[in-house]
């Protein structure tokens, strides 16, 4: 059993972090974070495929193409640095550079990251006044102040750790993301960083992409991606402890260790999910491959009338049954079953009687899963979503540019 | 300039109509139509390609795979007939089947279509009692007596139909159809019914689902498809004009008022939308392909931040590039421009000062058109979609099964 604390990104051995307010923000809070590890720390890293990409997502992959280890990560709130053509990019460079002078780090070692409004230009002469004060508040007590510094709309800091004793000693990892619509585009969007002072290999990124598509890829609040979606993992080693030195046992724990710590992140950006009142589980199994089950539950948990349904705290088969045959894979209809937690409202393709009491309680629980069964194969995936409520409208019409 | 009146299915010759109170539909409205033409009448169809179909569906589609004319069409609304099973279509068959007996007409020369609840057998005893009364009613009058009785949700009917005078003589084109919502998969959903006296060739389906495709499959209200989608055009060559006959010019100003005709139909329902306070055309042009003009221009369309926007009448062009790049087309966003009517908001992919009065106005307006141009191509494509309104919420919340 994994226990999950809640610690964030200085909770491995050598990470330490920060965050401030540049007054990048017109609120005043907290909106500039420095994330560092002196020991140079292997990065894994996906970026949004959105077409039209903010310029700290355009400057990281530059630097990721040539670079695989990193000392440092700054990023700012309130403002996403997307639709800033060229000057975007400079500044976002600029800012690395700040970062690598300021604590005489190698060109290239530090990454950038940025949310917020779409389309302003950076106020660099306030980050340019803000950097000495966020590298002397560097500490390992400072997860908080960091994972607070990148929150845009969110109504909750998204924490997590977990450590794991090994044969060769303890490992530890800690993350920190941030998201409340999955995309949001003038208020852009899901940043996630997971640290672990395990020594991974270089040929971890393929795992790790697996994992995000797993976690953060399988969570939906409005069904989009938005200009800066990032998620970076930094291991820097500082355990002495080796992915590969551990045995198949402990290495499977700690593989399962991450993936869970990222679900867990993920999960908290449901939770916050603008207007979100519940968060339900969409598990499609019984499918002929992972993709076409995550095919088919994405497009339940995308669906606007099924959303509503879940909001309106309403069992309503026929649109998630109609919004999987909407989802362009194919499948026999006549064959499908559907159960909320454990009552079956679908057998072979038809409503069965079902212990409405019971469903109605199910649907009016804050948590519960939805289970598609296509009867066609073996493969099964889960994506998690929220609910469609008047405040997801409010919230996203009210907001004016 | 093609004039539209308000004549619906009867409008061409040979066509007729009735539409009665069979009992389907608990609040007593009409729920029972019926389409016919002595004349047997060329049928060209669509139907939705949702993986689980209702049994009309599977049933017209079978009959048109052997049958290219067809003398009737039954519609019952109350009832969608969809996950029915065998009994579903049985049921189908059996509507048919008693059309064919009351009118005197051959077998396979009858089709089916239901809208309304999902997943309950049809009431074929009340169905069985009124067919005698339903053809008696049979007129030429009845056009709006057919609309009617084949809407669920809709708050307008919805009719059309243009005549065109020709060196053959004049013909005529009519036309119903329903939906207030794209998918409304438990009061399902889009039917739509065109009439011809016009004489057309057999091979003329590709060009009616190039017409559907830029009419009724470039609308959303809420971006899914239904289990009972259907489009049938008719044509019984009443008129005595056969298309091939007509002189070039003549032959396209006959597709053109058969398009524009789709095209008013299909706007009328989203006018009727979920709650949907304003219509607005989202066009893309510039593209290297219409195909991906369209799959840009329905990602915008159905993007619920872009959705909520529009409902708070807030020209959000950032959500709108958010949304076009996320769409899966690959385009260079520095080269992006966009319009909101004639004022510009974006040009190199980066805003511009744009006249801020003149834009606040047009948002606000019942209609308009925003234009997203990609530099890289000169095809195009428009979707016509509504906004996300707190109405919407509350419709498909507050519907329980």
């Amino acid at each position: 059993m994994i226990n999950i604390e809640n610690g964030g990104v200085c909770f491995p051995k050598g990470f330490f972090a920060s965050g401030i307010k540049a007054g990048i923000k017109t609120s005043g809070n907290l909106d500039l974070a420095l994330l560092y590890s002196k020991e140079p720390a292997r990065c894994f890293a996906t970026f949004t495929k959105n077409q039209v990409q903010a310029a700290p997502v355009l400057y990281d992959k530059e630097v990721l193409a040539n670079h695989n280890t990193i000392n440092a990560i700054i990023v700012n709130s309130g403002n996403a640095n997307a639709c800033t053509g060229k000057q975007g990019y400079v500044d976002a460079a600029y800012m690395a550079e700040l970062v690598e002078k300021e604590l005489d780090l190698g060109k290239f070692s530090t990454l950038v990251g940025s949310t917020g409004v779409i389309g302003h230009t950076l106020p660099m002469k306030k980050i340019n006044a803000a950097i000495s004060e966020l590298a002397k508040k560097l500490s390992n007590k400072n997860s908080e102040l960091f994972a607070k510094a990148i929150c845009t709309t969110d109504t909750i800091i998204k924490t997590g750790s977990i450590s794991l004793q090994t044969a060769k000693g303890e490992i530890r990892f800690g993350g920190s993301c941030k998201g409340s619509g999955m995309i949001h585009p003038n208020m852009a969007t899901m940043l996630a960083y997971i640290t672990t002072d395990l020594k991974l290999p270089e040929d971890f990124l393929s795992e790790f992409r697996v994992m995000v598509n797993e976690s953060f890829n399988a969570i939906t609040v409005d069904g989009d991606m938005s200009t800066n979606d990032t998620c970076i993992l930094l291991a820097n080693g500082q355990s002495g402890v080796f992915l590969s030195d551990l045995s198949i046992t402990e290495q499977s724990n700690a593989r399962n260790a991450l993936f869970e710590l990222m679900k867990h992140l993920a999960l908290q950006i449901v939770n916050d999910g603008e207007g979100a009142t519940k968060r339900v589980e969409i598990e499609v199994c019984g499918a002929r491959s992972k993709a076409e089950a995550m095919q088919i539950a994405k497009s339940i948990a995308t669906s606007n009338l099924v959303k509503c349904a879940l909001f309106g705290e309403d069992p309503n088969w026929g649109r998630i049954i109609s919004s999987a045959g909407a989802s362009g894979v194919i499948f026999p209809a006549e064959k499908l079953s559907l159960h909320f937690e454990d009552v079956q409202v679908v057998k072979d393709g038809m409503p069965v009687r079902a212990a409405q009491e019971k469903l109605a309680q199910i649907a009016k629980q804050k948590e519960y899963k939805v289970s598609l069964d296509l009867h066609t194969g073996d493969s099964k995936a889960s994506v998690y979503t929220c609910d469609l409520s008047y405040e997801y409208v409010k919230i996203n019409a009210e907001y004016t540019t």
